[in-house]
Formats: structure tokens, C-alpha cells, sequence
């Protein structure tokens, strides 16, 4: 990945070489290596691959971010805390860029065809998002939103893997099941610890979704279970933002609520239904893996 | 290029058809059209590349209009001034997507390798003009920095257009050479019109690169030529920008010395050599057409 800025512009490398020196949990890369060792992919192709994918994620967080005027990203500056808005878009542009070489290295057509739907699925799901309307109960815009966001990714990072070993169709499928079901429950449980982290181990405030009027499945189980609240009537009625002190009682009330043992049930009903694809791959030690990952997303401290 | 919005956010489908709408000259598709007939390309395929290319053009477009904060294109407002940053940023990206998309409908390895990084290289061009010094007279950051913004797809255009056709690796090479040489004496026009051409005719004020900074081949020419005159040493000097009265002056002498007829000549030894190149294919009806749109580069109004 870091020799992909190699005979650049020397800020663009230094950008490059700090964004991936925050790591992050490299959680789909791993699952691409990881599915890819399973099925013998060639070690070469499926390494591109990996990359491929991880830069797609990092460009995308890049764009994000400059978006959402964030300034920390896993624990260090981002790019557009410290460059010009301009710098910030040519330097994701370049990594979707880089992406997109990484992707081509696998020789796989059926790879780059996957890979330039995910990255407008993801793009079509933020302007879905930004210009959509707000405090909208609605599961099937709540499914829409983290297959966009992260469920895509996720699905592509498995179903690649597949695409680029000695296997049938089938077991690209099964690797497709595995990598949507799981991408799923990922985005349910990040929506579940808005609610219940800490606002230091957020690094935001707790409840900031709602804050900004998004309504994720601890809401929208809370709102349908006691739609005779008033605070629940005013969600389904879209006045999702509560002022003053009444957006603090209605985060505190989700968050104490069965809502949240509700919503990580769902979230762990996906990684059921991810594993029972999986487990039509003969078991070896990357399956093993594969399900400790699948398992490691719904145990994450709540 | 209009389908490929198609079953995405309708905000994102009537960005798109604004932005074909404007039309332009179409000059990469349409040489690529050509250049793939010419060598009996696959109509299906040959049709796929050509709306990458422009929907890749059309992207980092997007992206620069936001950069430099540019309100019209083509006559019509761009979508940064109508949009928000964040909106318009996600915009380029989803047709860098879809351009991506396309590209992989050739399938063609070497076309979808050839495509990441030519963006790569308008990307690192960009961010080089961003961050370069300014006020560089200096021919060799001149010819990096055209090719980088436009030489490197008229050559992507022509040669992908030869990859996808049932042709030796040599003609790929002939129509490489003429993408590039074309394109490079394309820029180089654009440059002299930016001197000669009436500000109406423009759309913005006379010398607008020289007022950036952006030292192009009249300027450098005239430097080299007049390097005794008081203007010309303070362009050699760094010091591009003179102020008041001054700035207004130098673009004056630029403008009616023979800096202007030498770059013109200069972007005529490019074209001659690309067609040097196309004149290595067999003839025919698409290569005299490919043969008019060279000279029709060099033949714009000065």
C-alpha cells in the first residue's frame, strides 16, 4: 500500500504514509487474506487484492471526513484538519486512484467489476444520505444505509477473494452470504456503541447520530416498541431531534432500554445467518478464523 | 454515460445529465471512436471505453471546478456552485465510479490498468500544480504539467482504443504516440488562447494562468527570448506576478511578441510527429478523419 505513493509528489506520500500509519483494525483486508488462504488464491493476487481494498476504504474515509469536517480519525489528525480542502479531495481522488491500479493487478474482470460497483454503492448511499430526508423510522432506509456504507465493502472484501481462487460459483456466493451477513451486524453493533459507549471511548458524544438526526436500529426498535411514549411519538412523527435537555432524556432512555439487547439479537441473527454460509466451505484453520471474526463483531464491548 | 446514474438518488441523475448536457467538445470520445473503427474494435466495447474516457474527464472536472472554485463551465453553472462542497465532492466521485464501471465493461485488463493510472497521474499533476512553486520558468515542470492534465488521456484514449482491437502491440504503440503528441499540442493551443484569445471569448480575464502564476510555454518562450528586458527578468527571477499596471503590461508583451507564433510552432512539431505515428496504419476513411482533428487542434482560432 505505501509503495503506491512511490514517484509522487513527496506530501503525497508523507499523506499517504500517515493515514496508513494510524492502522485502523485492517478488519477487511484481513477477511479478504483470510478467505483467500482458505480457497488458494494465488498469494500475489489476493495480496493486491487486500490492498486494493483497504485503499478504496481509506479513500473513501478521506472524502468522508472532509465532508463531515471530522478532525480525528483513529487517533490522529485527519487529512483535512491540516490541508486545504482541494489537498483533502486530490489525495482521496489519488487513492481511489491507487485503488483502482491494486484492483486491476488482480487480472480479474469479474474483481473490477465488483470493485467499481461497491465504491458507487457507497457513494450513491452518502449523497442518499446527505440530501435524503432526516429522523426517518424506517428499516428498509436503515438497511439501505449500512449495506451502502459498510455492508458493500464487507460482501466485496469475501465475495473478491472467492472470485480470484480455483473455486465454483457456488463458493463465491456462500463467500458473498458470509461477507454481507457480517458487514451487517458490524454496522448494528457500531450503531449499538453510539448508544451505550463512553464519551471518551466515542472519541464524540454519545447519541451522535440522533444528534444529527440519523436514526439507527437502537432508535427505530425503540420507537416501534414504545410507540406509546411521547418521546418515541415524536421520533415516528420525524421530530427526531428533541431540543435542550430532551435529546439528553431521549439517548439516556434508548440506551437503558431493551432496544439495545434487541438490536445486537439482530445483529447477531446476521452473523448466524454469515456463518451458516461459510460453514458449506470445507473447515480448516482460515474457516476457523473466519468465524472467531464473525463472532469477535457481535462481542465487541457493549 | 446518462444510464449510468440510472437507479441511484434522482439528486445524482439530474447532476449527471447537467453535466453531459453541456456538451463540450467531446474530442477524447471522439477520437477514441475513431482510433478503435479505424482498427475494428468490438462496437459494444469500443462504445464502453469511449464513455469511460469522458466520464473520467468529466469527473476530475467535478473536482476541479470545486478546487479552483470555479462557478461556470461550458457556459452553464458547475455544480459546486449550486451545490455543496460535500455534495459536488461525492458527485466526482461517483463518476469516477461509473467511468471505472465502464472501463471494466471492456474486459480488458490492460485498459482498466492503463485507466487507473492515467488518474493516477492527473491526480499527482494536480497536486504538484497545488503544492509546486509558482512562477517556474522552467520547460520541463511545463511539459510534466501538461502532460499530466491533458496530453496523458488523449494518449490513454488513443492507445485503449488500440488495446481492445485486433491489432499488433505495434500499432498500440503508433496510436499511443499519436494520443500523446496530439494532446500535448492541444494544451499547448489552450495556452496560447489564454493570451490571445478576447476575455468574452474566455470567459475570464486575459493571461489568467500568468495572473495564477502558472508560467506557460508563451511566457517561458518569452523569457528565454527577452531575457535583457525588464519583465523577462523578473519572470526568470520568480518574481511572475507583477503588481498593479505591471501584470497588465507583461501579458501585453507576451501577447504581441513572437512568443506566441514560436509556441504555435511548437505545438505544430507535436502534431506532425503524432501524425508521423497515425500515418504508420494503413489509410482510410476514420484515419483522415483522425489526421483533420490533428490539424484541427493546431488550427483553432488564435
Amino acid at each position: 500500500m505505501r509503495s503506491q505513493a512511490d514517484e509522487n509528489h513527496p506530501d503525497l506520500r508523507s499523506a499517504l504514509n500517515l493515514l496508513l500509519s494510524a492502522g485502523g483494525k485492517r478488519i477487511r483486508p484481513g477477511l479478504t487474506m483470510l478467505a483467500g488462504r482458505m480457497l488458494h488464491a494465488e498469494h500475489e493476487r489476493l495480496l493486491s487484492l487486500s490492498a486494493a481494498i483497504e485503499l478504496l476504504h481509506t479513500a473513501t474515509l478521506v472524502h468522508d471526513d472532509l465532508i463531515d469536517n471530522s478532525l480525528l480519525r483513529r487517533g490522529i489528525p485527519t487529512l483535512n484538519s491540516r490541508w486545504s480542502p482541494g489537498a483533502t479531495v486530490l489525495t482521496g481522488d489519488f487513492i481511489f486512484a491507487r485503488a483502482a491500479n491494486m484492483a486491476a493487478e488482480t487480472n480479474s474482470i469479474p474483481v473490477m467489476k465488483i470493485f467499481a460497483r461497491t465504491l458507487s454503492t457507497i457513494v450513491n448511499g452518502e449523497i442518499t444520505q446527505l440530501f435524503g430526508n432526516r429522523c426517518t423510522v424506517d428499516r428498509e432506509s436503515y438497511c439501505f444505509r449500512i449495506y451502502s456504507k459498510t455492508a458493500s465493502l464487507f460482501e466485496t472484501s469475501a465475495q473478491a477473494a472467492a472470485l480470484i481462487s480455483p473455486v465454483e460459483e457456488q463458493v463465491v456466493e456462500w463467500m458473498r452470504q458470509y461477507g454481507y451477513n457480517i458487514g451487517m451486524a458490524f454496522q448494528i453493533i457500531d450503531d449499538i456503541l453510539d448508544f451505550t459507549s463512553q464519551e471518551d471511548t466515542l472519541g464524540k458524544p454519545v447519541g451522535s447520530d440522533l444528534r444529527q438526526g440519523i436514526i439507527t436500529l437502537p432508535a427505530i426498535i425503540y420507537a416501534e416498541t414504545y410507540h406509546d411514549d411521547g418521546y418515541a411519538a415524536d421520533l415516528l412523527a420525524g421530530r427526531c431531534i428533541p431540543e435542550g435537555d430532551r435529546i439528553e432524556e431521549l439517548i439516556l432512555k434508548i440506551r437503558t432500554s431493551d432496544a439495545i439487547q434487541k438490536s445486537h439479537a439482530e445483529a447477531v441473527r446476521y452473523v448466524e445467518t454469515g456463518l451458516n454460509a461459510l460453514r458449506q466451505v470445507p473447515a480448516g484453520p482460515e474457516r476457523f478464523a473466519l468465524e472467531e471474526l464473525a463472532n469477535y463483531i457481535v462481542q465487541r464491548e457493549l
